[in-house]
């Protein structure tokens, strides 16, 4: 019998592989200036500081780092997360659970508490690689209105009461794509709404540290009283992506399903990029290296905006405070997807924002990220967006 | 609302927990001869050559490892792994995808594959970790009879007619838990009954390398000609389980779905654990540290069979040519379960039987892992069990 005729599992019917991982491919070039993707800055990346944690932790633990280790996370960062955790997020946590990237979070969480057509609220436009993962897990995606200050409070409210949903999915600190954050009035709210009616959130803030300007709001975590918020943190944009390690923090109850979950999942998160993470939290290095990110950074930021303020009018764009992303929309009659082509062609990348929405639409949108390009490359890049906006707007 | 209303998704219904991963917390104590787990030896993970490779690599190509890679794997590795792969198999390879430790496959493959209800071929017993993969994606267990060489191909093929099942996952060299083998005849017949009824196969094959006496047999996807054999991958047995590297090779067709799968599980594998594991394929490593470490296992397998010939009459017992476990069969009176307890009281551990059952039962039954165990300890410890077993057939 031909393979042709394998029949894949229906959680596939309406998913058919992340649009960022093609277009990272399609860009995978020499001398492409991309704002596609979240990739930290090569100069973000510590890698002669990790060359010697990493022969130094093998060299000291190396037996215990080498053997499988306990799916709930290799002793001695479970320790410093738990600090760690509890210091960033300003309330004390019951249960850190180390996963493999923050994305396994979200998926533990999906496997814990998802059955197929269990409701799931996202922000609209949201991260499109954890939209895939709720697909995958056939949850019903439904959006709920925001405005600049993120989350409506009084939509999100009558959503809970119309969809009934299992969980509310948000980003909160310099949200992606958006670079929005949610107001420090409407965190509390979340909290309450949560416990109120009975829905789990899942806090994903993985940008929080990557801050600017202005000052860093309390968690929606640290309102939580019942136990219904789940918070998803990474080290992705602080330490760095490849290594693959992130964290929930939450609710044994909750973390407990995780867990299982992930004996089946992978077992456990590599022992050995856990314990590199842990030397950058037990030897205090994460403050002096998120001090020499995000000042460059900003200028980053800053030259982004810079060039955004010459745009054709009718261009709307977010000022974000941290983060990695700058939201565009351009004048209505303007196709991003369409222009894409033409600017790859050019060696520019980004990625067009219809793809962060759960129910499509919004074409007139793209996401730009400043934090993998240079300055100089800013400038540059950002000039042959412009003229490819104004040759179709002709 | 009390987080104790949360209502936990289905799949977690028939699912507790991993049984030999709470026999590891219960072990966890110092001076424990622990027969449980399938850990490698200490002296087989090569710490001190881990720890020179990783500042290496991450010296040489830090920032590219460091960075976001792709879902499909480390380009390096892809090229050593790729070759490996055809070397061990002993056929042309169409795709290799490089995974978070072999168990990570098992879940991607039931992710493409498995619908609620859909059914799954195994071995009666088999490898517990992924029968719990497979209940949590709430597909319907199927046992297949075995003899001492592995599974009866008419069995094979009655089962399949009768109940239509969209995989078969199968161990076949050194079995875990039983250490049996499928004979060298039986092999290309499961790939030839796979093509007919287009069933998938998992060759889940972790040691095959572990091999102290005998001769090596062909892969079962070494006579797959239409692509339903997937090969399943670990160094978890040979490098590191600590790592968390394994692999699928197979079908493009296959091995996309359970790429896009992946996108949304964990991005990618951790690109440095993927590196260092590139080292040992590349500068051939692996040869002649699988020589050391089968020299002394082959030691321990001895010692423990020769503790077993004085095991109480009417006890069985497999014999096998390497792997890392023999399968205890007592009386038929007697109770592992029970036993345990006592067992882990006086300091030696092993996993009872029955869990290994996707039906349960066979509570005279237990499996031991000699690879963990120095030849000392083995005396001693199985003198605990000849001991308890004594008492408990008084």
């Amino acid at each position: 019998m031909t393979l042709d005729t394998l029949q894949f599992a229906h959680r596939f019917d309406s998913v058919s592989g992340s649009a960022i991982r093609e277009i990272f491919k399609l860009i995978a070039k020499p001398g492409m200036i991309s704002f596609a993707g979240g990739n930290p800055a090569k100069s973000a990346l510590p890698d002669e500081l990790c060359a010697q944690v990493a022969k130094e932790v093998l060299q000291r633990d190396g037996k215990a780092i080498l053997q499988y280790g306990a799916t709930e996370g290799y002793a001695p960062l479970l320790e410093s997360l738990h600090a760690y955790a509890e210091d960033a997020l300003g309330c004390p946590i019951d249960t850190v659970l180390p996963v493999t990237g923050s994305t396994q979070a979200m998926d533990l969480l999906c496997k814990a508490l998802i059955d197929p057509g269990d409701v799931i609220l996202v922000e609209n436009p949201t991260f499109l690689g954890n939209m895939q993962c709720m697909k995958l897990y056939q949850a019903k995606l439904v959006p709920v209105e925001s405005d600049e200050n993120g989350i409506l409070i009084d939509k999100l409210e009558e959503a809970i009461i119309k969809h009934h949903p299992k969980l509310l999915y948000t980003i909160p600190t310099f949200q992606n794509p958006t670079g929005k954050t949610l107001a420090a009035d409407r965190r509390a709210p979340i909290a309450e709404l949560a416990a109120k009616y009975g829905v789990v959130v899942a806090e994903d803030d993985p940008y929080r540290d990557l801050r600017y300007a202005g000052t860093p709001l309390p968690s929606i975590k640290s309102y939580d009283r019942d136990g219904w918020v789940v918070f998803l943190g990474s080290f992705s944009k602080i330490i760095s992506p490849g290594l693959r390690v992130g964290f929930m923090a939450g609710d044994s109850r909750i973390l407990r399903k995780c867990t299982v979950g992930k004996q089946s999942t992978d077992v456990h998160t590599s022992n050995l990029t856990q314990a590199i993470v842990d030397q950058f939290l037990r030897r205090d290095l994460l403050p002096e290296h998120i001090r020499s990110i995000c000042a460059s950074y900003k200028e980053q930021l800053d030259a982004m905006l810079e060039e955004l303020a010459s745009f054709p009018e009718g261009t709307t764009y977010t000022k974000p405070e941290g983060g990695l992303f700058i939201w565009v929309e351009l004048p209505e009659h303007l196709n991003a997807l369409d222009m894409l082509q033409t600017c790859v062609a050019r060696g520019v990348a980004y990625v067009p924002g219809t793809h962060f929405f759960a129910e499509g639409g919004h074409h007139n949108t793209l996401r730009l990220n400043f934090s993998n390009s240079t300055v100089e490359q800013i400038h540059q890049g950002m000039a042959v967006i412009r003229d490819v906006i104004a040759e179709a707007s002709k």
